[in-house]
């Protein structure tokens, strides 16, 4: 058993490298703060491995958000828009940690970021 | 008083977009656990402000981890190598949240990412 968190960023908004840093690791933290603690202890101890990938319509974000919540922790961020993008706009969603295997099923389509 | 989480990337390491995602977002986890509990509750309260900067050098990073660390919760991130960049190779800086001036003092030469 591995533990993973996996974060979704957006393509379509071309956000730059500062800002995807910004938004993945405010999913990062949501999306933990919402794992479980003892897999959180676990995946800490291991390294945090994490995946990053990428889904180009908002749409798209939003399916995988509603399918995953059903299952995950999962958090959806949406950004403050002082930069780059709209106030309130879905940026990326943080999934996990979580074991790997499973998560799998739900993102082996997506591309990494 | 505005908290913020500053995270400072070596630029020298050419890493990709999701590459940087995952170190800036093990910074941000690693030194909000160092944090105060108080400012990092505060800090989610007001939607998480960060800012994400980089360096251009591997020298540029260690020398400023050890002065911010008298100073600060700093969180000094090594990658874990399996991707990219060499295993332990010191990849980026995590810092605070802290109170935004004072952080000011110590970043404001850096340039954003």
């Amino acid at each position: 058993m591995e533990l993973e968190q996996a974060i979704i960023v957006r393509a379509d908004l071309h956000m730059g490298k500062g800002k995807i840093a910004a938004q993945a690791a405010h999913a990062s933290i949501e999306a933990m703060l919402k794992a479980d603690k003892s897999d959180v202890e676990e995946w800490r101890a291991s390294g945090m491995k994490k995946v990053v990938l990428k889904v180009s319509s908002k749409k798209e974000l939003l399916e995988l958000f509603e399918r995953l919540k059903k299952k995950f922790p999962v958090a959806l961020i949406k950004d403050a828009g002082r930069t780059q993008v709209e106030p309130g706009e879905a940026t990326c969603i943080g999934i996990g940690p979580v074991e790997e295997k499973e998560i799998d099923l739900f993102v082996k389509d997506l591309k990494l970021l």
